[in-house]
């Protein structure tokens, strides 16, 4: 269940400079608090350096100048943060699915299964599905007609892809994400609504990550699109024929209207809203819960939304704020009867 | 996997005016930008008029106006959208299920399954149900005791019906879909929650649409009640004994608590959150993420939150809202002072 | 389908005091403006006390103050809100599953599964897992490596549980429910996204309740914890170490971020979200949709957001609302200025 590997290992695998005996055995991560005596830990965030010096670790993932004057054995690496993400899989207690196919999943005659995938138990792929080496199909996915998963993906248990979707490389999905939905598509006439098929299908590039509950709709007419690298945290929603640029990465309960387009390297914090049709350029945070309602030109940090107050203040602000405009204008017409009599008075400066 | 239909053909379907060649071959939908010369396109919204003249599609569906002076071929309807929204289904490259039941699903001996409905791979239909004529029931799809499904629905794959869910005719629910939960009941007793037995079902209209991982509990008591031609996006939560009025539209992650009404025709955008017991009256339109506190009785646009600012000013603005109350009173006060020193001055607006 | 249960049976069970025939037959529960000659009502607030004169239920559970005067049949009890949550369950026509394993579900070798427990059609249970007796998995469940289910639970169909996750007595778990998903751990390197292994588990307490697709991530190192009693409604979200004080509810649609702490006998209403690594302290209220971004060492209610306006009004005081530091600045301004010009005039308040 847990993997015991030697200091050296690490080292080497690393590149790291090793402080401390290449022989001692290590079984597992932990912060720098909770460490126990066969546990790595890392230094990453200078808030924790103060735990530095009485942690119990076996081993500490350090910058150079944190290793400096460190009496424990360290391993030494320009970014701690970095190569604790690239040891954590060596002791991920996640098991490791079984070759092959389940005899009990269904699979369509012309659907091809990569020999080196693994296709879970009561999993179903429809007809000319195309699953390469490497992959991972959990219980209970649901893989449409002609959708492809490139190598070495991993679908949780219960993922479900429509028909039509395509996904590169390396594609990590978590359990209940649905991919290629009908988007919500419908023509008004005379107050009832009519469905529009949505004909188009989902394009998902290489590395990308969908998570717990996430839901990307397919397009209306072409496909939604998800960048390289884009990581999407859980109970998101991705409308129809949105597309979101390389290496962007949202938290969880973001939702995103039909079309709009996001950049590279963006940011969405936690709960944020996108209305449709609009463009976000490169580079773009967006702090937590922030509606977004129009385009956003200028790389930069962005946020709507008010403070949090005790409730009974801010029941008193919230009723303030409808009389904002009315207070407005009142400071003008304040503002103007002062010039009037006092001496030097400027205008307001109101736009 | 696409459809081939003349342009003679569509013309007669949609009782459109053909400006064109009837033999003219139609193999799919785009966009006025991206149609290919088999495609088909639309102009609805006059801001993609300028797309028009250079449109490579095969067929263009116009409204009489826009498609006088136009060279190119066209079906002339009086509401292009409607009528792509009409035609789109003809060019839909979803799978049509099997017919009948797949062997491996589970289903009780005493549920009722028309000959003429499709169940999928694993799908589970418990004691009692009914599944009417024309119904596809996805594959993992779980189906509870005494639901009824009435004639021509469509359920994706992994949808689940608990006990008691009672559905009109063309009912769509995408995959994820959980209907019949059992909602947030608990009286609290010294602290400790207890919960209470949620005894009511749920009943929803004809001609309904259910988004992806959208949720809908069953009733307290009597039964949440979801109208006739109501269309739901993803996402989405519906507490216990709401009920929503006929044609009522909802955008993907609003959340609706328990035992408010909403009305007929009525809009909410995304995001938006309903607290509970409260009524909403007919043709009411709630913008994007705007928080419902009290009840609506008068039809109309309604919004709350804040308008996006860069990070910098935003900051600056939610600590001046903090002292808005004390901003309101220092402005009366100053109203005061200049009105006693000043000719003609009136008294405060405020009330 | 439905109980029948003589009033003086309920008596009894509830320590009731009855007033009325011991023999009258109950069959269900309704509220008092829709209860019927067989149903049993409650009168728990206040506000609907004016429907308890012309309810035709058979019975009503009233406190001793209400039930002076009421000429109808009574059980009297102490609280007749909790009374009712405890007889709820006697009427609930939730079918009860069949015991033991169901033939098309997956075990693997070395699960223990108690006999007095209930596995459903298509379940998959994997290597090492413990289900105690008294448990109901419902169909189509996944229940990971090494999972322990404490006893009397209850999962409804289609639950996932991810590997190494742990649950007390007595746990409700709703459809679509994802435990233990792989949290959102990337660490970035030069605008490149980096995979963390989620290496920790989830440890729920006793008498837990989890929502219809509510996702609880698995803790990146240590553990993510939710505490005795704590009940969670449909569509929330979990970051990975996040914990939960006992007998905290928290109510659809709230998202919780990384290593956040939340205190016992907490309240969270719909949409409210938390950034990460904050603590909140016991008995704090949060009211709906509200942003907290920072730790609440105080009890009490807290708020963010504005209030609904018509969508006219709106926009104003969203427009003035970014003027607000501008307006600021004016007022103190204008102070100072009318300060200097009229007697006794005393300086701004502002901070």
């Amino acid at each position: 269940m847990t993997a015991t590997i030697k200091l050296g290992e690490l080292a080497e695998f690393l590149g790291a400079t090793l402080h401390g005996s290449p022989e001692k055995e290590i079984t597992g991560l932990a912060t720098l608090q909770e460490a126990g005596p066969a546990q790595l830990s890392f230094l990453a965030n200078p808030q924790y350096r103060k735990y530095l010096v009485d942690s119990r670790a076996a081993a500490v993932l350090l910058k150079a100048a944190d290793a400096e004057g460190f009496a424990g054995d360290a391993l030494v690496v320009a970014d701690p943060y970095l190569a604790y993400a690239k040891v954590s899989h060596m002791f991920d207690p996640k098991p490791k699915a079984a070759g092959g196919i389940h005899p009990s999943a269904m699979i369509a005659d012309d659907a091809q299964v990569d020999p080196a995938a693994s296709i879970g138990a009561f999993a179903v792929i429809e007809s000319g599905a195309r699953i390469a080496a490497g992959v991972t199909v959990g219980a209970h996915c649901f893989i449409g007609a002609r959708c492809e998963i490139g190598a070495d993906g991993w679908l949780a248990p219960r993922v479900t892809l429509y028909h039509d979707v395509r996904i590169g490389q390396r594609v990590v999905i978590q359990s209940g994400a649905v991919i290629g939905g009908e988007g919500f598509g419908f023509a008004n006439a005379k107050g009832v609504w009519h469905k529009i098929a949505q004909v188009g299908g989902v394009l998902i590039g290489d590395d990308v990550e969908i998570g717990v509950n996430t839901a990307v709709d397919r397009g209306a007419l072409a496909d939604t699109v998800i960048g390289n690298g884009v990581k999407l945290d859980n109970q998101i929603q991705i409308a129809h024929n949105v597309q979101i640029g390389d290496h962007t990465a949202m938290a969880a309960c973001v939702g995103i209207s039909g079309s709009t387009r996001i950049g590279k390297h963006c940011m969405l914090a936690g709960g944020v809203g996108l209305v449709g049709h609009i463009d976000i350029c490169d580079n773009v945070f967006i702090t937590g819960m922030t509606m977004v309602t129009h385009s956003i030109t200028e790389p930069g940090a962005y946020s709507s939304g008010t403070a949090m107050q005790p409730a009974a203040e801010w029941r008193k602000s919230a009723a303030r704020l409808r009389q904002l405009d009315d207070m407005a204008r009142r400071l003008k017409q304040l503002e103007k009867r002062v010039g009037e009599v006092t001496p030097g008075g400027n205008a307001s400066s109101e736009g």
